[in-house]
């Protein structure tokens, strides 16, 4: 628990779910191992290489038992996760960004000498950046090409021009050409990879690594018969978004915020302790901002910073103000990066406090 | 710089800003200094007592240059932020929040006995709590009645429910009546004061303390005659928010984030290096997520957790890959609680390192 505030300590010094300070965001660890579990027993059946983005919980902790479990390596978004995460004694870390300027270039290269790295680069801007800094550096790095599937992120748009960068890279010394990366995987995914082999076989340049993901879709992994491994975040914790898009069942769910009732203005309406700064603004749902397990008819309709605003009209019996309740999240990643540590609970039980070590880490 | 990883510290190795590493918070120090008077001055030509809300900034060092401006003290929204502030030698807070639950108590007697704290409450739950909690410890808390001018979130609906509040309070022991609270003011602020002011003469209670506070009509607050301190938090930073609502002119926005492009996938999209996890996902506007000051034509339409989506297809040119953009967002306060520092410039070059001391602190 180095590292703790005392602030954050506070969290902790009782050993009961029950009696942790508002608003706290809990892990329930046997689910959560149920489903580290799950999503590799499927991608190991199918020959999918698992690669966890830990952009969902930026814990070590987290990020090593996934390894134990049977990934290959990790997915970052940001160097400085990735630091963190080479830091923890991760060994094999691929960064699907474009990587540019001096500065980060060379935070890139002190990576590369000591765990295996691998990147992605939609452009040749990238490209000849990433080519100078690894040849400078006497290293070689794998890189990945980016297609945009349907997302219109980034990306390249076509496969001849997927095919061009490609060349691009196979030529640029420093470099080797590691395959394609795309988000999220849906129909477009294997024709746009076959396109691209087809263009590059006159070259010899195989297209060996093609990296999709999306939890939303990914009990769909296999269907996509060109992918070589699976990037999937919210697997672990699952949030309101995987429950609607019926990827993860209401049994499955293991991160939580518990929050108080610390208001009851008037005979409909309850505010929570949560507000922005708990659950984040995240608007991939339309309507409300979260799950309320005790009251699910329940309309968590508005928030300000601090406050959650929630509708209780609908439901038979209303909270009293003090009392807790249990919000499943709409999203999980955002929330998780709004606090400094996740409690893990088993059987009621505080068994756990992981520091969120790579959230703000922004560069 | 204390507390700051070697990832944080890499940021600021660089004494020019155009060197910093993207995406990076700045405050602008010539024109924050400015802020920190103008309103300072305004509420002191109008004898309204300044207390500020640290929320946008929480930064200890901050906090103490508004003191030393002339605010009365400060405003808090959670107890840690107060825990912080008091560590920093704030002497006088404010938390206008319904505390509640033994542990939340024991932290509030415990920052009472150390620093000059006064509180709201819009329930008796809450004051019974308050009353028990400071009688046991031998204190006397400041206690405010928080009433609902048109918000919709916490505080009692009617001057007649604020009258029987703020009586239960001037007769329970470990308590005295402060006041009242709301936010933001309105056309309803001051009849509604005056109404319960008239039902508590009787009674012989004084309605003494007024508190109002928003952003976004700072410069009304002496409109409202009975107010008699007034709480803002983004008067320093400034945001698109506080433009468009006229509360500070473009020269004034003293906050900015600087991102770098680092896809243009299409002849109009260029990708940026922040998304929601810099920006938040905040909606209080509808048009974009921020204004890129290079490109003012340019759409910040969209956002993935670390990457920003733009048009620029209004603009008569485009940014390169690589080019460096500087952005004002939405609502600058749940962008200050995305990074772990925000950097002070002056002249362009690095004067300061402000760590976010209190950003996380939810409880």
């Amino acid at each position: 628990m180095a590292g703790l505030s005392s602030y954050q300590l506070s969290n902790v010094k009782y050993a009961m779910k029950n009696l942790l300070e508002t608003p706290v965001a809990i892990l329930e660890l046997d689910q959560f191992e149920r489903n580290l579990v799950k999503l590799q027993r499927y991608l190991d059946a199918h020959g999918i290489a698992n690669r966890p983005h830990i952009k969902t919980h930026k814990i070590p902790e987290i990020a090593r038992m996934q390894i134990e479990h049977g990934a290959v390596g990790i997915t970052c978004q940001k160097l400085g996760e990735a630091e963190v995460m080479a830091d923890a004694g991760i060994t094999d870390i691929f960064l699907p960004y474009n990587i540019l300027g001096e500065q980060k270039l060379a935070r890139l290269v002190a990576l590369t000498k000591r765990v295996k790295m691998s990147v992605t680069a939609d452009s040749a801007v990238t490209v000849h950046g990433l080519s100078a800094a690894m040849q400078h550096a006497g290293l070689e790095l794998e890189t990945l090409v980016e297609f945009d599937t349907g997302a219109q992120r980034c990306g390249v748009q076509t496969p001849a021009a997927a095919a061009e960068l490609a060349r691009l890279i196979a030529h640029s010394p420093g470099l080797h050409f590691g395959g394609l990366m795309t988000f999220p995987c849906n129909a477009n995914t294997d024709p746009f990879v076959l396109a691209v082999r087809e263009l590059l076989h006159p070259d010899g340049i195989a297209v060996q690594r093609i990296s999709g993901g999306g939890t939303a879709r990914m009990w769909h992994a296999h269907e996509h018969k060109t992918i070589t491994e699976y990037r999937s975040g919210m697997y672990i914790y699952g949030d309101r978004n995987t429950l609607i898009n019926n990827a993860m069942s209401l049994d499955e769910i293991a991160f939580k915020v518990i929050c108080t009732v610390v208001s009851r203005p008037t005979a409909d309406r309850g505010i929570l302790d949560g507000g922005s700064k708990t659950f984040s603004s995240d608007a991939s749902l339309k309507d409300g901002h979260g799950l309320i397990l005790e009251y699910p008819e329940a309309r968590f309709y508005g928030m300000s910073e601090e406050h959650g605003h929630v509708d209780f009209s609908a439901c038979p019996a209303r909270p009293q103000i003090g009392e807790r309740v249990t919000v499943i999240p709409n999203h999980c990643c955002p929330v998780s990066n709004l606090f400094n540590e996740i409690i893990g609970v088993r059987s009621e039980q505080v068994e756990q406090v992981w520091r969120v070590a790579a959230r703000g880490l922004l560069t």
